[in-house]
């Protein structure tokens, strides 16, 4: 309980660890509104009757060598109109991100599959961890969740870096698109050693390769979804585009992929997945969206809520948990909040509801398809606190609950810079209709 | 012989395919000088007697993040001083490119040991190729090696994605170097279906990362020469340059890897090395060289022409064969030399004689020890053509031997764009030492 209150007493407001351009860096997706309005009232900009129900969404950014246009559609009635239900595949459904986006899709009309070898709780096996929230098993998940909705949401059980799997999963299922969590996630488990470190780059790349391969195979309309993570670009010491920057050289310009830094066998991995994926976009005229996600924190979404065996799992180890998580659990406990080094790392996070904007892409992605080979990439985080800013607000919250937070300084087991430059664009999203809107009351 | 002729003849000057900067954009590696000269005639900049031949090598070029200092050493005299010769261990030394520079490290007094699982030669008896001249096995060859000159090539066959093999290797050799030629190198087999884009990315990246993890277990002064390719820089619009770009952005300034833009799962293999390899040197203070090497053309060194046992092996078919080795082969033999679209597409070359140039590269990692962390990357290409500039070329020299040689446009089986600019800087090894000199009279 007290965990719960501190994630939601955390006030946070426009405080970035460096210097900001004028543009506020704070903002949180309207989810309350995609969940709660009716969507006439949700997208106001300008209306044109399609469907039953229909709206526009303001769409004035372009993406990577595309002009987007304004996208019209409806929310639900996407889902639900007279065509059927469109389908999405989520890989690594059963996951903390996984599996909220899962219910989520489910919840607004979307036909859902799972694809998941469950390996995630093999990790917790071997290394002697579990999540704190007790989480039931993926086929108990998908019961209670058809015993509560009367919706069904498929389960295929199997490793993405078996072709053979993952093919019938493709032919059986046609996804329409398909949201890509299926990777070793940890950047402290790529770290322990070779084996774990091989594991992630080749788990990762070759599951990657596979869903490419499958879509063109078996569904070549298939927009991906890939999660990527905002730990590709690194610390430059220059701002931080969403996923492409100009460059004026010697006399002559060009737009090219932003140049990629990342601090560990895991943050390579998506390196490498994300130049696969911009190939296979030319090449084949593959639709993908590039998620570089921030640090994802917070414990519960309105579906995981509806009953305790959807809940989700909430990591808080070093291994699996991330950041913001671990200062809530160590506060709640007790125990001094272990910040890395000098804390001066940045961090840019996104609470788990927020996480669910990948709806949004979705529905961008199915109501006005990417052109073959557009590949589109996000920087999706809501804001960027410093590990000492994150451990002050978890101080400030837990005094509040009457809590006496410490924090003391650990060596930091990462190579990273301690104090860097940090600033990083993520307006791409907002450009493309999602209203920014304060954090502080969204939490868990 | 009308092919050797063919190469022999083809006389390159600097016209390359797009303007260039008014510095000149060709030159050759002085080899024969290299080979030929006493030391004390070859780097005549400045003398300082420190063993019984020395030379100063000129190196006012700034490796990334370093001021290089000048280098003091000798030549043969670093692997035949009173100290133990130092050791290089060549992976993928049974191929084109690994053959050749086993030998001549060997000829020049290193200590060498070959490692290969000989999966190059599994790949032709599976398509049904084979080299244009004959090889023998690779036991035979250094047998013949050693009773030709009394010099012992050590042989370590297996898989360097087998850690249990690499490390044996290490522990057993504890190399001083180590060139890394053995990945799956030619685009077009990666190309063939997902089962070899798979293979490819899997086999070269974990067996990078082995390589990796055995020189920061067993060999932590060994320094990484590293084969990358010049495809990892695809055809920006603006310069290329040798491996970092500095970026001024919103009034900021940083350096920072040369965006990439491969066009091949094998060319992508290699972006996934050298960011995995950057890391690895920040990380752990690993020291490396990345060669981004060009198109590699020729047939025979001085080492390979001395028995026919020793002979390299000469692929021209279209899944191995490079473009200037195709077409001197399909002239000799009176088939249309084959351009893939328009033939605008510019290709970096380099004689295979020239690719020994990394026995410059090891004498400096050797003699001047890169500081730990340093990772280096050098563009190394001797000239820049287009494939019509390389057809003329081949055809001129054909006509000198009475050839008619006919071109013929084929459909591009590639994706890439057929005219664009291009315009790649490869100055640093000049920088370093190695002397211009034209290509003509130097090929065969």
């Amino acid at each position: 309980m007290r965990m719960a209150h501190l994630i939601t007493n955390c006030s946070f407001s426009a405080s970035p660890a460096v210097k900001a351009p004028t543009r506020s860096t704070s903002y949180c997706c309207n989810f309350v509104q995609l969940q709660n309005s009716k969507p006439s009232n949700l997208f106001n900009k300008s209306c044109s009757m399609k469907q039953r129900k229909s709206y526009v969404i303001r769409a004035s950014a372009a993406v990577q060598g595309q002009t987007q246009t304004p996208l019209t559609g409806s929310q639900e009635a996407s889902a639900h109109s007279s065509s059927k239900p469109k389908k999405v595949m989520v890989i690594g459904g059963d996951g903390y991100c996984g599996w909220a986006t899962a219910l989520h899709l489910s919840n607004k009309g979307y036909e859902v599959a799972i694809v998941d070898n469950l390996v995630r709780r093999l990790y917790d096996h071997q290394l002697g961890l579990d999540s704190l929230t007790p989480i039931t098993s993926i086929q108990n998940r998908v019961r209670r969740w058809k015993a509560l909705t009367g919706k069904t949401i498929q389960l295929y059980v199997g490793d993405i870096c078996d072709f053979e799997f993952l093919s019938e999963a493709f032919k059986s299922f046609e996804p329409d698109a398909a949201v890509h969590f299926g990777e070793q996630r940890s950047a402290p488990y790529s770290m322990i050693d070779r084996s774990r470190a091989v594991y992630t780059q080749h788990n990762n790349v070759i599951g990657t390769l596979n869903v490419l391969f499958a879509i063109k195979e078996y569904s070549e309309e298939c927009h991906l979804v890939k999660l990527g993570t905002m730990g590709e670009y690194g610390t430059p010491n220059i701002d931080i585009e969403e996923g492409f920057i100009t460059i004026t050289h010697n006399g002559r310009t060009d737009t090219l992929p932003y140049p990629k830094q990342a601090s560990s066998f895991y943050h390579l991995s998506k390196v490498h997945d994300s130049h696969n994926i911009a190939f296979t976009c030319k090449a084949w005229g593959i639709r993908a969206t590039d998620l570089n996600q921030g640090v994802v924190y917070g414990l519960k979404t309105d579906e995981t809520a509806m009953h305790e065996e959807l809940s989700n799992r909430f990591d808080y180890d070093a291994v699996f948990g991330t950041a913001l998580n671990r200062f809530c659990v160590q506060a709640a406990v007790g125990h001094p909040l272990t910040v890395y080094g000098k804390g001066g790392q940045v961090c840019e996070i996104i609470h788990l509801k927020f996480v669910l904007c990948n709806l949004f892409i979705i529905k961008l992605a199915i109501a006005n398809p990417a052109k073959p080979g557009e590949f589109r990439v996000f920087n999706q985080f809501t804001e960027q606190f410093s590990v000492n800013e994150l451990a002050k607000l978890v101080t400030a919250a837990g005094a509040k609950l009457g809590l006496d937070v410490q924090t003391k300084s650990v060596p930091n087991p990462r190579v990273e810079a301690e104090e860097h430059y940090y600033n990083a664009k993520h307006t791409k999203l907002i450009e493309l209709g999602l209203v920014p809107h304060l954090l502080s009351g969204l939490a868990t």
